[in-house]
């Protein structure tokens, strides 16, 4: 096991009702005057931000109002959300939503306090300082609520990158799995697909001797495989949106990916589709995990193996390990495609022609890269136009 | 799912020569003042004591040592440790050693800012208020490194009750797996009795539908079915300890246990035994654990059925369930054994003439108490009496 350290300071109230203590929280953590941060109409609708705002009236906590992210959040929104912060004197940033609202709030709250330009922390600068972060969860995913990482989408080009450090870690997070009711089977599978990518990005390590968080990562895909049919049957199982907000979270907030080498060769290939084709991350990772897995299998052929046979269930093939690392590759598209995921570039809405333009990109992006991808496997942009063509 | 709250805002830093962080973490979080708090003399032999008061020095941190914490940690030495700490202006209290350094370092930063008697904290009142704790941990067993939990000894009476509350999650926790290569055989498999308690207790719950703890629960008992005996066999293998040591936070920190009722039967039985026979905690369990879940297995064979089958490997008995729950509980029984743990009252120097009084204690110890234990089952004293003649 690599050395690591491991810091996750943050305060979660789960339950029904929990969006309740939004205001006596941004008290504890001392918040005087938030940035409520959220998306569409929907938390408009459902009632949540009217509630949210009276937690807060409760407390004699002041706030202004910014709405409209969107999925793959821009970097537009982030910059008129700093300027408000500065305008207004926020001290509190608060984000009602999924990962998107959560992660263009990190991205404000680390601006806020930045004198240049925030994209920096998206071309690799460790962000070490940022107003403190809440979030009231509405789709369990991304894992952001209990993560240091954030993910934004430049505009120009259409660049989608993502940035870390501990001052992106909420100081609390509120998850009602209440909340999660109300999503459509798409998009809660989409969600379902994120936190086993996450899961599966952890797995995928050239780290010796890590029983632990083998463990603990089998732990949490097989609970995604237990829960996530249940609630794609019947969106209202709150038992089973409770498991899988649990697991979500616990899925990304490091614990089962310490000490070890992680592969996050998916999440950057999918990276590409979602800033391209604006399709959905979770929908562009069910088309890119399997794609991504076949190539690199060869690399350790026994840890596909293992997987397959511990996760999936698949009986060891003790003459050809291969054999059974495939056929586990090949029950996780099965299982994705049964919750409603796309199969391939098709269903996507991705293109052909684009596949050298996607695999440039991919490699080149970001004026830090040397063109390779690193992770389980290294990979140059030949690689990840197979991959691509895995899709097809 | 039950609502919960979950805090663990412990900072770890994990890995070989992780000790030489200590100075910096200690004022990271505040401390200019400490109390070094530890046991015997194998903290001063193996030079580890020397090492974490370097690096003190190096970042200029003034301390005073107090040493002699002994197994099951007494009353009779936190008064001792209050008081120096109230003498000296103490404002971090630092264990170096296992369960009983830290839980006994626990209480003194309570007692040391509280006007009472530090005991009531450990007769039911929450500890909302301590001194920042630190730990160097030389031993993976009692979880306390990440739990807000400490348990101490009343000598008068040879009491045996643990406390808890938020103050008493450490600000940081160092865990070098290496220090703990020099533990002897029985004092390793007395922490992997203890870890792997810690996880049983969790799982035997009233709470339906809880996968992802369930799930996360076994993974870590299996971890330490894997690890365990790698460890015993070779003391020195350093990736055994390593993951031995992180599955013992984990099972602790309560990120498995949440949102579902508890079960702590098995710790209360026990802890009247290391209370009157000063046996090692971990050894205690041994004996009693199998002996609990005999008695209360009844209550929901298929719980006991399910943790056979998929941490045992016991194959389903779909005709007689109660089987393959015997059967897992007989599996832990040999595995426990197969480590060199004891297996009945005679091996713990326990003696069957105690018993009613050993029950007695255990119903009625505590001035709070009402004759009964709760948790998974409710149990009266001649509940807890026919618990104590299976271990016979």
């Amino acid at each position: 096991m690599d050395n690591f350290t491991f810091y996750a300071p943050t305060y979660f109230a789960f339950g029904k009702d929990a969006e309740q203590q939004t205001g006596a929280l941004v008290k504890r953590f001392g918040g005087t005057k938030v940035l409520i941060h959220y998306g569409g109409g929907s938390v408009v609708r459902s009632g949540l931000l009217a509630r949210v705002e009276a937690s807060l009236d409760a407390e004699g906590i002041a706030y202004v109002e910014l709405g409209g992210v969107k999925p793959n959040p821009r970097s537009g929104l982030v910059y008129q959300g700093i300027d408000l912060c500065r305008q207004q004197n926020i001290d509190f940033v608060l984000a009602v939503g999924g990962g998107s609202a959560i992660d263009s709030a990190k991205a404000i709250a680390a601006g806020a306090v930045y004198d240049g330009d925030f994209w920096d922390f998206y071309e690799g600068k460790l962000v070490d300082k940022a107003l403190p972060i809440g979030t009231v969860l509405t789709i369990a995913a991304a894992g952001s609520e209990g993560s240091p990482d954030s993910v934004i989408t430049k505009e120009e080009g259409m660049i989608k990158r993502g940035a870390t450090g501990e001052a992106y870690r909420p100081r609390f997070s509120i998850l009602n799995p209440a909340l999660t009711q109300t999503l459509p089977p798409y998009q809660t599978a989409c969600g379902i697909t994120d936190i086993i990518a996450h899961l599966y990005e952890r797995y995928l390590t050239n780290t010796k001797d890590v029983e632990v968080t083998d463990r603990m990562i089998e732990a949490l895909i097989l609970t995604m495989i237990h829960e996530g049919p249940r609630v794609i049957e019947n969106p209202d199982n709150y038992e089973a949106r409770a498991n899988i907000m649990w697991a979500g979270m616990m899925a990304h907030n490091n614990s089962c990916g310490v000490g070890r080498t992680q592969d996050w060769t998916s999440h950057n290939v999918e990276h590409e589709l979602s800033a391209l084709y604006d399709c959905a991350h979770g929908a562009g990772l069910a088309v890119t995990m399997p794609a991504v897995f076949t190539y690199t299998m060869p690399h350790d052929v026994l840890r596909f193996a293992k997987i397959a046979v511990r996760v999936w269930g698949c009986q060891m093939d003790f003459e050809h390990p291969e054999r059974t690392a495939r056929e586990g590759i090949e029950a996780l598209r099965r299982f994705l495609i049964s919750i409603g995921m796309p199969a391939n570039f098709a269903d996507l809405g991705a293109r052909e022609e684009d596949i050298e333009k996607l695999a440039h990109t991919c490699c080149y992006g970001s004026e830090y890269s040397d063109g390779k991808l690193y992770g389980f496997t290294t990979l140059e942009q030949k690689d990840v136009e197979a991959i691509y063509r895995l899709m097809i």
